[in-house]
């Protein structure tokens, strides 16, 4: 079995990493079913603790130094979760995240915390986008990945086909509502819409319902893309009382 | 003067870079005097607006692409702009925001260009710190480092005796109000109190205001610290009127 996962990540692959114990354990404890191996190494202090989960679960603890250089690309980390690659389906009843051509995993991940965090569990990825199963988008979520549910989609038209009853709001410097604390629409159920880092949304995604904008100065061309999806779901998540 | 500069960054110097034209043009139209130096890559297609710009500014203009190779450590830019690092005061009279011990250069960037955009432009540093003007700090600030004043303090008491007249608010997990659309303080003068990324705030901190708190679910241990400064920030910056 060792030998067979001794490979940095690929996309093609059918099975993917978490690096470090937190996102490790937070994987064995929410999805048990797809861990297949983990890796700890000799260095690692906390052996004990998932040394017994691992246990407990069933799941098979490999002890191999040299496997960590050659998967961890630029990661020091001394524990691996191995798993198989997974899909899911969007709940049509709950508000929707849809990020549309992410291509950046660091921002990826870090939306993904952000959504756990606020109670905002389903994601929409229109591709093409950054990995949403690569180690470095798991990472910057610190394994809250594993918390939520995320489909891909080919194309925006895609996405509202299939879910044709939420109301959409595309989050746009040109948007009509300026966000504001006093000033957030309400929809029984709502999608919010983010752009690519560079290029923001497409026509067809900011036609698709009324645009929002956050307020901010000319001091910068935008807010990062984390940053402003963070505002926005958090006044929304306020707003509809999911926090 | 080419050779001069052939170095990839180090602390110690009394230089830095910026990476990308974005960010150097940023540079040279908010703070000329401080620009040594652009280089220009052979492949650069904007070449000819950055190079009308030097010329006015009197910015000397270096093409020579091996600088890159060594100066560029993983990043892929076409314009690299070398200054003098200086010194700022912060506005005693503007709210301050302050960064209690970051350690991550892309987040102490994201929060300074999410400050800039929120017309919050004071930063107080308390050190040990990621370092502000390094090359990854102004890069993840997408060059609006240049727009803020920042200093740094060797201790939080050292901030405090400073600036006594602001009113303090820490953000930690256990603060007393839990931040909401209709439920942010207002002070007239204010310092918004964020803690390291892994350790939070010291009890110092803490003790130093009202703690605030964003309200969050379980499945996550917290937010990222740039995303938790990013919601704090654009509420008190809506509620005084900032943005």
């Amino acid at each position: 079995m060792s030998r067979k996962f001794l490979r940095s990540y690929k996309e093609a692959y059918d099975y993917s990493y978490t690096s470090g114990a937190y996102a490790t354990i937070e994987m064995i404890k929410v999805k048990p079913d797809i861990v297949r191996a983990v890796y700890i190494h000799s260095r690692y202090a906390g052996k004990k603790d998932i040394d017994a989960l691992c246990r407990t679960m069933g799941i098979p603890m490999l002890h191999d130094d040299r496997a960590f250089e050659r998967i961890n690309q630029k990661e020091n980390s001394y524990v691996l979760g191995v798993f198989s690659k997974y899909f899911c389906e969007l709940m049509p009843n709950r508000p929707h995240i849809v990020m549309v051509n992410p291509s950046d995993m660091g921002n990826l991940g870090t939306v993904i915390r952000t959504m756990a965090g606020l109670n905002m569990l389903d994601l929409a990825v229109v591709t093409p986008a950054a990995d949403i199963l690569h180690p470095k988008t798991i990472r910057a979520s610190m394994g809250a990945l594993f918390h939520i549910r995320f489909q891909c989609f080919s194309s925006f038209d895609a996405y509202k086909d299939a879910f044709p009853d939420h109301v959409y709001f595309p989050f746009t410097p040109e948007g009509k509502i300026p966000l504001s604390r006093d000033n957030c629409p309400h929809a029984p159920l709502f999608s919010l819409l983010f752009g690519n880092e560079a290029a923001g949304l497409p026509v067809q995604c900011k036609t698709a319902g009324t645009g929002v904008k956050i307020p901010q100065s000319a001091l910068v061309d935008s807010l990062n893309l984390s940053i402003a999806a963070g505002i926005g779901m958090f006044i929304f998540a306020d707003k509809h009382g999911l926090i």
